[in-house]
Order: structure tokens, then sequence, then C-alpha cells
């Protein structure tokens, strides 16, 4: 389904030849006046300039402008990087009349290089003479940099008597050119939303999809994802009740739905992985399980081979670092294929109904923990020759 | 070096066809009466069989036979199990006339599958045949599964006036039969030492050596180190001072050039890679900060692909999650070349230089965090072809 247009929104785009000449690598979105919006940013100690200077222009003003770069990440690059991505604000800001602060700038690619600031500068007329409100599927391309294909999302449902639209793009986890994980997302929705509720909504709806997904564990410099609500659609979203919930699962699944694209694109993947972790004591002891299931390498290979090598995934729950764990009231289930109960491989398994499942392009872990009420759900990818093809290429 | 003889011990090994015919497999290390142990066993919460039944006899009783069977890890095998471990030990009992809580069992091998009890037992008696002070190297190739080399290692030294021996030998967390990553150590020495001494100066040995170690982060079911002293030397260890000092130098040696091994050979690897962190507030943050490094599959892919990928390493640097971390205190050095400083690259720092180093066997990642007298170093691989490959290979 193409992306629908969200009232209030405009996007254009343009190739600023900032790492590779004839190369959509600038976008901007614009928002109309009154637009609000809230942002989640990495929590990298290590955070790219944009990064910093964005989290200060949203604490100062409400945004007009996103401003998008591929091919640089404006990462590691000290005073020099602040300063170049506050001039970006400045030059954007000149050529729309808003203030600096009601620009917000992003930055993706090479970590360390100086951003080309002219050359980003240059750019914005061309992009800025694109906006328009169909230019959805042209920025989520626009904002690639090695993932294969663009990524969006879009709803559109009743709500208080109107009709109101999210859309949004991200850009992936494809670390396809060796320099970073760098995962943008943008939504928009034309519905009226006050800033403390869009912010508290937004965090939810990260906490379930973008904050559930990792292909390799390696948080990036410049993560960022950003909602705005223009409000043009004459329709106020309540702070409670069916509207809000109504309002809060379109976010929500439009988050997930980009999340899952990102892992679909994820470097190297072959399969697309649900790990999910039930009957803990609290969410986080069951995500600490999901993680560590997700991270193991040894795991993953497993699944690039399709081997249903249940004594790893049972050895990743064991290390996971939960106290007082009792293997006999642990069970493990690969889709409807119970592999271990009470300890060891369940009586009813066979290697042959393991490979069944293990062979689908789509597998879910199911740990159930039998010590509490509390779960929780991730995806990840498998790890193949790919991987590593792609993450050890040399950056040229 | 060849593995010197320890006076009380003596090993032999024979082929019992656990997994595969004509394959050294079954090996068992006899120590003389008196011989005092101590050791460490995994972490990971589903342990195997013979580590429950291990660590219960070494409670019990002081060991006078290890017994070590490879091809099958006797892991996830329930009370089968157990009672499997209890009845090998039994077995070796009756034909050496000791108790069953005088022999400690050790598998590595394939998780889940029930022990070959019968052949395991069956194999006896030729082990115990060749039962000799010199049989190390046999026994360093017996515990072998995956391993391409037998690892071992050897000091002698003056110490009280008697020559003192320590030799140990290891396998490693080659894990290229992709079932687990099992390190089992067993080392010895004919110096004369107190059981509550020996277990002190083996944990700090391990601290330092195989706790120091990562290939992939996955803590196996099995892993197992065990330290003999038969006393048959004449010396005994003082509890401080000088004599101290050396036979802890001596055992901590032993354990890190063993350690070391098991790196060189880790699955895949084509680089060995020391990760120093220094200036932490604790040894504990230095360690985190050194694993989340070491265990970056984008760094270690970098490393396969000898690319001087210095925002990656400063991306786990950040992603550690180390609290009020600052940024432009880091300093992070590839062997002799600063790569990164005050945040960002060195100014002094070319990608020709990196390079340069990238493209040693060995190579040193230094991180400075400023913040604190602490540090901590560990050892890893790379993530070349061969670890997927070799991980991705089905279990046949």
């Amino acid at each position: 389904m193409e992306p629908l247009a969200v009232a209030g929104i405009r996007l254009g785009s343009a190739g600023a030849g900032i790492k590779y000449p004839d190369r959509r690598d600038l976008v901007v979105i614009e928002a109309a006046a009154g637009t609000r919006a809230a942002a989640t940013f990495t929590r990298n100690a290590f955070c790219a300039a944009p990064v910093t200077v964005a989290r200060a222009h949203l604490a100062a003003a409400s945004p007009r402008y996103l401003l998008v770069n591929t091919g640089n990440a404006n990462a590691g690059t000290g005073q020099q990087g602040l300063a170049d991505a506050e001039a970006s604000c400045r030059a954007l800001a000149e050529q729309t009349g808003c203030r600096p602060a009601e620009v917000l700038p992003f930055s993706t690619g090479v970590i360390g290089e100086p951003l080309p600031l002219a050359r980003l500068v240059a750019g914005l007329p061309a992009a800025l003479a694109t906006l328009r409100p169909e230019g959805w599927r042209d920025a989520a391309q626009g904002i690639m940099t090695t993932d294969t294909r663009p990524k969006w999302a879009t709803r559109r449902a009743a709500l208080g008597g109107r009709e109101v639209t999210v859309t949004g793009i991200a850009k992936g986890a494809g670390m396809i050119r060796p320099d970073m994980a760098t995962l943008l997302a943008f939504i928009a929705t034309d519905a009226a939303v006050d800033g403390a509720l869009l912010r508290r909504v937004l965090i939810a709806a990260v906490a379930d999809s973008f904050n559930a997904i990792t292909v390799d564990g390696d948080t990036s410099t410049n993560d960022a994802c950003v909602l705005l609500a223009t409000g043009q659609a004459g329709v106020a979203v309540p702070g409670a009740g069916a509207g809000h919930q109504q309002f809060t699962a379109m976010i929500r699944e439009v988050c997930i739905e980009l999340a899952q694209a990102i892992i679909r694109d994820g470097e190297g993947a072959t399969k697309f992985i649900t790990v999910a972790v039930e009957g803990g004591r609290d969410t986080a002891e069951c995500r600490q399980v999901a993680y560590t299931i997700a991270h193991s390498p040894l795991i993953k290979t497993a699944f690039f081979a399709s081997d249903p090598n249940w004594g790893r995934i049972l050895a990743a729950v064991g290390r996971a670092g939960l106290a007082d764990l009792r293997l006999e009231r642990v069970a493990i289930h690969l889709d409807e294929v119970c592999i271990v109960r009470g300890g060891g491989r369940d009586p009813a398994y066979t290697e042959q109904r393991g490979q069944q499942v293990m062979r689908r392009p789509e597998i879910a872990i199911r740990v159930e923990l039998g010590r509490g009420g509390a779960a929780a759900r991730i995806w990840t990818t498998d790890l193949s020759f790919d991987y590593v093809r792609i993450n050890a290429e040399y950056r040229t």
C-alpha cells in the first residue's frame, strides 16, 4: 500500500552529492505551523552532533523542518560537527523564513568524517523545490543508505468522526556499508495531539517496536525517531478512552511495521526470527533472556543453517544471568514444536520435526520460564555469510 | 616445549567410540593419594550432569581420578544424565579400588544426547592400561573435540630449595562442531598446597586467564577447570611471601598461556586481539567496556577485514552502559597508533597508519576512559567467514 499523505506535511528531496554523485541523499520534511513533535534518540553515550543539536532544538521550539542527510553521520566529529549541524539548520531557516531552532537535523552514514556542509547547503534549494504532500515514497528512498528497499507504513481510520492518517518512514540497521547501525524513523499524523501525550504515545510505541529489534546489538550513535502531529485533521486525541486507545494502536502498528521491515532488511538476513519469553518475574528479565538469545552468534548461525540446535538455545537461557532459574520449569518451543521441557529434550521431539520448523523463513522461539506472569517479545535476524561479507567489505 | 611430567600424576587415554570410531575420546588422569584439588565450574544455570556430579564429589572427597570423555556433553539430559555420570564414576572406582566420590567426571561434545555409558565403561580398561607420567601430550590430544591442535603449558622452577613443576592442558572454545563452547582445563603441580590456598590461587589465576577470554560470549554448560597439587615435590607453598608469589605466578602463567592458546585456536580466528581498558572507576566497568568491544560483531568483522573502522570501537564504548561517561576524556589506541582523542579522530591519525596496524595478526585495542585508576584486559578473536561456516555446518 502506497504511503498516504498527511495533511500539514510536505516532503522534498534532492541529490546533494554528500558522498556519492547522482544519489538522493538530502531530505526535507516540512510540518505546518502548530505541529507538535515528540522524539526519542540513541542512548549511546557518544551520540552524533545532529542528535545533540536536535535534542536542544526540540527543547527550545516546535519543529517546522526535519533536515536529513545520508552519506555522512556527523558523528565523532567534535566541536566542528556541532557547528556544522547548527550551520545546516541556520541555512535551512534562512531559506524558509523559520528560526534555526525550528529545524531538527539528522545524519546517517560514515562516522568520523567532517560533514560536507557546503554541498549540503547547496542542495537545499533543490530539496525545498520538490516539497509536496505526496513526497513520502521519495523521502523513504532518500533516507536509505545501505537498505535494499525503502520502508514505510501507513494507516487511516475514523477517529472522533473525522478521518485520521498516520504515515511513517524508516531506514534500517542494514549496515551494508560497514559504518554503523543507524536507525532513523519519521512518523506523522494529522490528528491534534497534546505535546505530553504525543511523547507518551511515542515512547510506548517505540518500546514495543524500534526498541524491540536487534541485528547485532550494536546501538548506533545516530538513532532517532520523530513523531509529528499536525492537527490538520481537525480532531484532537483524548488523553484516555476509546479514541485514545485507537490512536495509540495506530501509532504502535506503524512503528511495529517499520521496525519489522528493518529486521527483514537486516544485513545478510535470511530469516525473520521472533523471540518471545514468557513466565518471567518481570519484563526486564524476559527482555534479558530474549536479547541473550537474539545476540548469540551460535543461535544465529544455527538459524542460518536451518539447524534445530536446541542445546544452543538452552545454553543461552542458562547464561542469561537470571537468579534462581529452575531448569526443570523451563520449556522452549520453535513455532508449534516443543523442543525442551523439564530441563531436557521434550520426549515427543524428533530432529525431523525440528528441521521442518527451521526451514521456514519466519520462525518464533518461545521460552517459558515458569516463574511469573511477565513477558517480552523482540525480533531479530540470523547470522549469515553475507553479514560477514557486508561488514568486512572495506569502506570505499 | 613438551609438557613436563608432574610427580604424582599419571595420564592415560583410549578410543572408546563414544561418537566416532578410531578417535581418542576417553582420558583418565590419576592423582596420587594425598593430592589436594580445587576447581571452578561454568556459571551457566543449565550446567551439564557431570558438572553437578563433579561439584558434589569434590565437596565430599579429595579426587583420585579425573574421568574425561569427548563426543558427548551429557548436558540437557535430565535425571538420566546424572545417573549416567554417577555410573561412570562407579565403574572407574571399581576398576581402581577407590571410592566413586573420588572420581570427578567431565564431558564435552553434543548437548542433549544420552551418554553412551556402556561404550564409555568398556573403554576404561584400555585407558587405565596406558596410565603414565608422560601422558600429558596424549591427554591434551584426547580431550580435543574440534580444536585444531592440542594445548598445553608447562613451567618448572626452584621453590623453597626444591624443583617444582606445573603442567596443564586445555581444550578450547573452538566450536568447529556446532554444539557448544566447552572449555576444559586440567592443571597439576607437585608442590604441596593447602586446600583453601589452592582454591584461592586457582580462582585468582582463572579470573585473569580463562575468565578473560571470549570468542562469541556463549558460556558453555560444561566449562570446568581443575588444579591438582600432589605434594610429591616435597615442598609446601606458603600462604604469603616470595615463595607464595612465585607459585601464584607459575599457576597464573600456565593458565594465561592455555587461555591464549584457546583464543588463538578459536573458531575461524584469523586474528588474536587484546582488549585493554584503563582509567575506569572500577574493574567491573573496565570489563564491561572490554566485553562490549569483544562481542561486537561489527568490530569483529572489521578486524577480519583489517579495516581500521574506529567509529565502531567508539560506538561500542559509548553503548557499554557507563554512567556519566565523558566523551572528551576518552582515548582509543590500536597498538601504538592513537585513533580517538577528545571525542573525535586524533588529529595525527591517518587511515594509512590505521591500516598498517590492522594488517597485523596480533593487535591490541587500548581504551583510556579517563575517570579513574582501574583497568582490565581480555583476549578475543575476529569474526570470519569460517566462524559462520563452522557453526552453520549441520551436526552430522
